[in-house]
């Protein structure tokens, strides 16, 4: 075990944020001391994981207040824009800018506007104390499951891409699960399946995992069968970056695949995410937009070509898991199991 | 489409193979002058594909025959338990070794000792012009199969690994089918799932598809589910490296959880194998040995390491297909469909 290094944190009018794109051969923390610095850091990918990108949104707006004593409300707003024009798609983001708007808005019209700079700071460590608490419940949520599930004993874990504290801050969702599971010795051994094309779980699991100490293999998608077939998992957490209201979940592709898998031998399948991440404007998985990303994140490697000059590829980032293929949705208000819209509704309070 | 390099050839005692994995970005020749050469040539993976590998092992043995001559039936034993030990799962490599055994046990027994290399020889070129005969029979029952069940159209092919003529000499099997269709105008795309680790399918499958022009897209393992969900697949091709009597499959990792999700999907799932590659020894699929290969073919890539230091990764090669989720499996007698015991020896002439 070594070392935690957080992947954001404020200390006098900087905002330092560990370049998950050198993970996890290189921990090199990237100084924020500017807005642009943080849009660029957003941009360029420094900071990854929707919740991550939307606090690193927060501290951008700190560092512009810090630069711009006395601006006006339009001057506030056309920084928040200018923050989120860096990850469009990103939701997160345009939510906690909208709310940096709404609070710089009311301290303005208060005549409080020299406590901007501060009141963002606290409303930004207000957030990461939130989603805490929230990564928390979840993963006691999920511990109590697995023991009434299978009894108090060492389980054997399987996880998709990163949803670790580089994804979250404090703590994770997913990942956060198995984290907590190891902390109260519960974990026998964990398999990280690596996340083709952009290996987060191979390079940004792996590094979390390694850190705490917990054991595990990184495996590749196509040992999904393999690994179920020859009962080397007990459960399967995810985390998700859309559901919808029947419980269909948008998460990083392979996801729908494994959730598939998991049901054919009988493996539960949970996925793990606050109420944050769910849309209660669409009703299934087939409104949710997928984002095709760069066919060379499957081409090449590091700027390796591994395919011939001149093939294609087709690079969906998302897939839609079925409700009927989940097992459960754990919120921190509950555990949605069986996963139906009725059922959704009510322990999310939505109904 | 440029000129193809033959896989394998064999010149005045010199076995000559196409580097496959220095493919697609360079073609390099490597000369096997030796029986330690052509054992270094299979396990270090210069040759691939099962029945390559098995004829590999037969012109193998013929440079221990012309390296060795006056030896011994009980030498020459050795020498093919020696070529036989350089990969485990292939049944092909054990099979053309027992044949050259026993065609050598022949000729030593007329006294012929004399002859052993050029019957070998010829026996390997035999194998090729049949392998070339029973794929294309195997083509032709998988492109009735799809007429049959789809009426006369260009269809949408997935296929996993590389089963071509890299893999099998002449011409391929899976991958045999679809250069087969597309001579027959039937192709309208097709996808190439990467495989990872090896990436044969991004670097093999696309070569020769790009070889021969066939319009493609390489999509990652993870993408099973999100291509058969946008109905994008009309049907699904693989091979075999071991199919046993109840019809269970094994196969390149990856094979099983692409049937799961095929059959989740009800798009058809087909297995294209010579006899050669059925072990009528063996009831059912758990008493396949599953080779595990080294686990920095998915730590790192080309070198460069993409995992932690201290991580390790669980690496096994091939999975096995349950004949339940196999649509039918076709060899050069005919189409197994249903795949029953009694289908697969009935079919294969074995009852």
């Amino acid at each position: 075990m070594s070392k935690v290094v957080s992947p954001l944190s404020w200390k006098d009018g900087v905002l330092s944020l560990l370049d998950q794109r050198k993970l996890p051969l290189e921990e090199i923390i990237v100084e924020n001391k500017t807005i642009e610095d943080a849009y660029n850091s957003i941009k360029d990918m420094v900071v990854r994981g929707a919740p991550l990108i939307g606090y690193t949104g927060i501290f951008g707006m700190a560092l512009f207040a810090r630069g711009n004593r006395g601006a006006s409300i339009d001057e506030y707003k056309k920084a928040a824009e200018y923050l989120n024009s860096s990850r469009p798609t990103a939701v997160n983001l345009a939510y906690e800018l909208d709310r940096c708007v709404e609070l710089i808005d009311q301290l303005i019209n208060a005549g409080n506007s020299e406590k901007i700079e501060d009141e963002l700071i606290s409303f930004g460590h207000a957030q990461l104390d939130l989603i805490h608490r929230d990564n928390l419940a979840m993963a006691n949520i999920a511990m109590k499951d697995l023991i009434e599930r299978f009894g108090k004993r060492k389980y054997r874990i399987m996880t998709l891409c990163n949803t670790g504290y580089l994804a979250c801050g404090p703590m994770g969702t997913a990942l956060g699960v198995i984290s907590h599971l190891f902390e109260n010795d519960l974990i026998e051994h964990v398999y990280a399946s690596e996340t083709r094309p952009y290996m987060q779980g191979a390079r940004l699991t792996s590094y979390e995992l390694k850190k705490q100490g917990v054991p595990h293999d990184i495996v590749v998608e196509g040992s999904f069968s393999y690994l179920m077939k020859n009962k080397l998992v007990d459960a399967i957490f995810i985390g998700a970056d859309r559901i919808v209201k029947n419980g269909d979940t948008a998460n990083k592709i392979g996801s729908s695949t494994l959730s598939i898998v998991a049901k054919h031998y009988g493996v539960p399948f949970f996925v793990v995410a606050p109420t944050s991440s769910f849309d209660f404007t669409s009703e299934e998985g087939s409104e949710i937009p997928i984002e095709m990303r760069d066919e060379n994140e499957i081409l090449s490697f590091r700027d390796q070509r591994v395919a011939p000059e001149g093939t294609s590829a087709l690079n969906p980032s998302f897939d839609v898991t079925d409700a009927n293929c989940i097992t459960g949705i754990i919120c921190e208000s509950g555990m949605i199991d069986p996963v139906t819209r009725e059922n959704l509704l009510k322990v999310t309070g939505q109904e």
